[in-house]
């Protein structure tokens, strides 16, 4: 930390459900945060620590009423909601991280075709990978931060689409994600219930990339008219924290393990929380962390399999909010992460 | 059950382990099957139901020494301990079906480079896939049981291959196999522990092909020059029964949905275990089941996603040997299975 | 099975929860049964396979309105509406099973003060724990079927209560019993999804009896003035099936291990699916089957401490409910069930 | 953190273990700690983060050969090991916080009846559990840490024992204790197995009370003369952190919960880890944290429940061992542990 930073306030709007209670965990152990207020309209008078007993903290859920007191606030609401919220915290001049889907696309009509609803392409947010955009979020007041699966996703790829290796051409890539159950939220649904999941694993959503847009935008190309095919399975597993994703990358040409590795490393030397391992990753080696573990190995036919590994709630949602907001303010991007 | 039916004695080689405690289990609802002896050195002298309580059975283990005064014998043992029994059974005129990879790859090159070990090129054993070779089956005497992932895997590719759709032909297999905990067997591991592995996943050999051979045999296609590029990552995940296979599918030339579910509903129709879904399937739909289930469904870029799940335990092991069993002796195909 | 039995027509009323399920894939094995229609007014419509793709029945599920065209009608409905139907089947002859608490009670009192409602006195239904009644049940066409958790304390004490050892008196009695969640019904709520209860384990209804009745009957004393001091916490662990029981049993007199061994090997000498263990018996030795075991050790100051394992789902509801119908129709007592 | 502490270099001996790698987690976070060497000689050259990559720390696992150059030793290993090495590490003058059952037991003759070996009567480390001795321990140089069954029930009963309430007197206390699968430490075991015990839950030790003593001693009371009768039965059940104790208390005389819990209030008053719950705690409530939940509630017959919560590694272990160790150097009791 910065010793002459001055304690930021930050409040969450939407600070009920399981990402809001993460980022609660981690804003607590910063030190140049006060968290202010809780907003959660479902819970509203209710203790927060009633909800989450293993993360101590005394304030009580309030109504979100427009409230602009606080430094920096949080948003992790449903989809759509944000929309309503964004444009009078950003006319008071607040600082904000955006959690949800709602500006993480910046075509208007993409935002329309994959989450339903309009949006006035006034208010673009600055899309909060600090992995690719770290210098544009570090001048940025209004972050929108990517979503899970794209983070693990985009993660995997970018140094194939980014990273500047001469030849380097990409045909096809095919991804299977697994993700944890708390990625379908702090819900009351018999196909989530402990009785369903234990002992069994689904794909969802098979042949519809909802996902596809925000990660074809972050690495350069086109959702519409991407430079290689994309097919994406999603799926759900039984533990609670976590993305692992497999995805099978066909090279236009043939190229050798150690210059891959050395594109991948040269891409993330400065990313303290992207690891390029020297094994395969596991779900474990990540959960409760920020880190995001990138795993290479060739198949026998030369291709390629990435594998990434995540917390869904951390680098995929909370954790990676609060590095934003680090760079954002000036603190070290590790503080309150590591 | 064919009422003349007479009772055949069955005895099992390598009894402790999953795969033979679930033999037990099915054998003991069979009808037309009397349990004659459990072989299993390493637990000579204990009941069966000391290790396995939930199946009541009161043989006791012992060491086998030769014997051969059963009518039919199952090897469940570790690979390369079949290809010193199999033959002195086959010389004594027993039936055996081999659950074990001694006797999966008919090429005995293929078979050292994957399996690393020399074999006798006479002994060429049946290959168990009821639904490709069902023919063949009923005439055979020894059979060699598909492997699990195998199973998954050429189950949901078979009728593309081998339907006889014109002009259908598949580019490029990418499959992600994610395997329950006990396909790893019962064995004391720290990496399969209840603390490592609860709340975790992990990919495995990612790169290594093991299981190619196999299904490309099974598909009638060479594992060294295959019609087409495949790659396969298994994995495990922290639940006890099933495979769960996703397997993205790159067609050479467009085809319908209704055209390629007809292909398959067609290509199964005397087959018993194999469902073709409507939906998207789930591992508690087969888990303790001899059902193999397969869903499909279209990218959006035009290819096929095929879904398929079994419990590797019964049809990806014990169940399918007694699929095997009851084609074997004239049993109706789903005795003791349903 | 008796080799002349006819053939039952059997319904279901209540068949879309866990329970109903079970019971529907026990009577599907059972030679003597063929299951007729399955109720459930919520799921009117749907076929079974599709809330439980596992057990392949190819009914519909149907809205109960008064049929009477079965032989045999099980009753797995949420408590309460049992009472409203049970007396038209009475009225129309039919054999019956009711797995609710609308019958466990036989004093109206009780019944109102534990569950809340009133109930005509004049119909009483046999309770039916076939190792405690069994001439009662065979002699019956209407059967009461017993609470899990009352199965699980029930069986662990009987012997003492009602086996006849001289001098045996017991004092006091604390039990602590750990149910899988699939006690709690196939239900959406947030307390019992996957994210919720993975890792997890609690306590519920602490300081409330609501078993203590149906225990109390069972064993031949009173509720309001029992004859020992009865204490109950039940809980819920992370695993689907089961209810694993600890009795911690003070008894006046000093017995030997020896006699208290004779007691209840002898008093369960004629019950199939009681098991008197030589170890420490386990959830995983009887999920998935119609077992209670029984284990039996002394604690270091003389008291006697007995844990009871049954899966819950089947000896704890549908598999006793097949036993109960097997002494009712004269079949043998474990058709079905092993 | 007093703002004026110095920097304490610490040394962990026997460091590859799961309590371990939660000490190295801890003292990561610590303002006042530098982490110096990780002593494990069966993993001597691997680095710590090849075992726990969720723990970033870039130490390489040594074998201790008698070095005294850290300020504080923590000793994580198996029972019997800590015998021979304290000394030494006193003779140094080293502050000490050894976490095996090696120093709990105070009398010479119940250390060698329970743990079975010899111990020089003259080492007799501090018992360190700071809501009993707090003041103590300040004082110390050499704490020996709680064991975890222990800490969840002594914390369950101390208020009874040691609460100064008139009239107040124990008759009995009857003991079930749920453990996490982590308890058992990092351990290829087949009955630790994921296979096995998912689903699963078992008790062990039954009638065996290793932990009595440590308990007695810490209540003030003899272990072989106690003042009231003790019954204890250890499980575990199927999640990795977490231990749930029941105790079944049966006063002599009647008391309010008014009066109990004000008991309870006024002796942890000041113990910023013990909560005393309005409702019933649940293992997720405490799992990742140093606290002890304790719930309070009254039975029909007037005995009373008293439900505690830990987690093992936590305050079952490093936690309370850090605890210790802020209290020893004059840090904040809660630093590094909310």
């Amino acid at each position: 930390m910065n010793q002459q930073q001055k304690t930021w306030t930050a409040s969450v709007i939407g600070a009920s459900g399981y990402s809001g209670a993460e980022l609660i965990k981690l804003l607590k152990r910063h030190p140049g945060i006060e968290i202010e207020a809780l907003y959660a309209h479902t819970q509203a008078g209710k203790h927060f620590s009633e909800l989450y007993p293993a993360i101590p903290c005394d304030k009580v859920f309030q109504t979100y009423e427009g409230q602009t007191d606080s430094d920096i606030y949080f948003l992790a609401l449903p989809h759509g909601e944000a929309l309503r919220l964004v444009p009078g915290l950003l006319a008071a001049g607040k600082k904000i991280i955006d959690l949800s889907g709602d500006y993480r696309l910046e075509k208007v009509d993409e935002h329309k075709h994959f989450y339903g609803g309009d949006k006035s392409p006034e208010a673009v947010l600055q899309y909060g990978m600090p992995e690719l955009f770290r210098d544009e979020i570090v001048k940025s007041t209004a972050i929108s931060n990517p979503g899970c699966y794209a983070t693990s996703i985009i993660l995997g790829l970018a140094p194939l689409f980014r990273g500047g290796m001469v030849g380097l051409e990409v045909e096809s890539v095919n991804v299977t994600a697994i993700s944890g159950i708390s990625g379908a939220g702090r819900s009351a649904k018999t196909e989530l219930s402990f009785s369903e999941m234990s002992g069994n694993m689904r794909a969802y959503k098979v042949g519809k990339h909802q996902h596809t847009p925000e990660i074809m935008q972050a690495l350069g190309t086109s959702a519409t008219e991407p430079s290689f095919r994309f097919v994406m399975t999603p799926m759900i597993a039984p533990y609670v924290r976590g993305i692992y994703s497999v995805l099978n990358v066909r090279l236009a040409s043939p190229a050798t393990m150690a210059s891959i590795r050395e594109l991948y490393a040269g891409f993330y030397a400065d990313a303290p929380f992207v690891r390029l391992r020297n094994g395969v990753t596991e779900v474990s080696h990540v959960a409760n962390t920020n880190f995001c573990d990138v795993s290479l190995a060739f198949e026998n036919d030369g291709s390629l399999v990435i594998i990434t590994a995540i917390d869904n709630l951390v680098k995929g949602a909370a954790g990676q909010a609060v590095q934003n907001m680090n760079l954002m303010l000036g603190f070290d991007e590790t503080t309150a992460l590591l």
